[in-house]
């Protein structure tokens, strides 16, 4: 059995963004798979009393200049959107709809979407036409995210993260242990190391 | 004229004292001075209404681990404290008290005193008695430290961090631009590396 990394995200998330970018590499340099999990972060806040960090005034500024940094270290794109947060509640039901290996091709186009193209990331013909674009049938995604069998899995994948343990996104977990945020890969990275994941 | 980077921290804080583990080996690596600036955590959350990362229930435990992940990376002890966090006013009174290079031989001691040994930061005798073990004249800067010129001059760096952008520990600033966290100094390496501090 392939050992495997779960990757906790919502496309609000800045930090998940940047995260995403990397953990493909990440998890082929050590041989084991991702598996991509959409929550709503809005879920996680509400559940667990949680403030995004940008609710500080004195940390909104400095948030803007870190983001900037880490996108220009990984060497991505990135612009601040102008509607930030925005409700992703509809893009993350979308996603709840697929498989993992799916996730992995359509969650990048959403974070693209949002996170560099200045998108409009809560209207339903922009994620339609990003789903097609990307080989989806975003029609059937639209459908398929207005059904209760997507909403009540989108709610019971957030409800299991907090469970677990999860504050926020991006959250990883890896042989039992939660790892938070993007500035954690590097000990993410480490466990994988110590683990001997790459055999 | 040194290329100087400034660190801002409190003895309460665990990120604080991870970073300070990895400050001097940073800076002799870029050829560059360390300021270090004792400042009053407690103050700069009044200031700008943060809260420390553990008042939030559920990031308490994932803390703990947090900060012995990166104690393990380091390879430096840390033994999270029973009495969390301490009120640590006076530790940061006696090192204002110093110069800059004293409080980088200082500063370390109640480091380990507080994240390593078990030790009452908040107790004026052990102050004293870590004080003097490391050379200084713990007496004299007890007694400085009841004086009201460190008083304000504690007070007036902790207005002169929140003025500059901080909202937490530890914070660093170098060539115009504020870091935070020990977990951006890979960051801060990037900046030091690009600005080719070390010719």
């Amino acid at each position: 059995m392939t050992a495997s990394l779960e990757l906790f995200f919502d496309v609000v998330s800045p930090y998940s963004y940047l995260a995403s970018t990397q953990v493909a590499a990440l998890a082929a340099r050590h041989g084991i798979s991702v598996r991509w999990r959409p929550f709503f972060l809005g879920g996680v806040m509400k559940a667990t009393g949680n403030q995004p960090p940008a609710t500080l005034p004195a940390r909104a500024p400095y948030l803007l200049r870190d983001v900037q940094r880490w996108a220009a270290k990984y060497g991505v794109p990135l612009q601040f959107p102008r509607r930030f947060p925005a409700n992703t509640l509809l893009a993350q039901r979308m996603l709840t709809a697929l498989q993992s290996d799916e996730v992995a091709r359509l969650a990048p186009g959403f974070f693209a979407l949002y996170w560099a193209e200045g998108g409009d990331v809560t209207d339903p013909d922009t994620l339609r036409g990003r789903a097609d674009a990307l080989g989806f049938d975003g029609g059937a995604l639209l459908a398929a995210a207005a059904g209760d069998e997507v909403k009540d899995r989108l709610k019971a994948t957030t409800d299991e993260a907090v469970r677990r343990g999860a504050f926020g996104a991006p959250t990883f977990f890896f042989d039992g242990e939660m790892y938070f945020g993007n500035d954690r890969l590097v000990l993410l990275e480490d466990a994988l190391v110590a683990s001997g994941a790459m055999s």
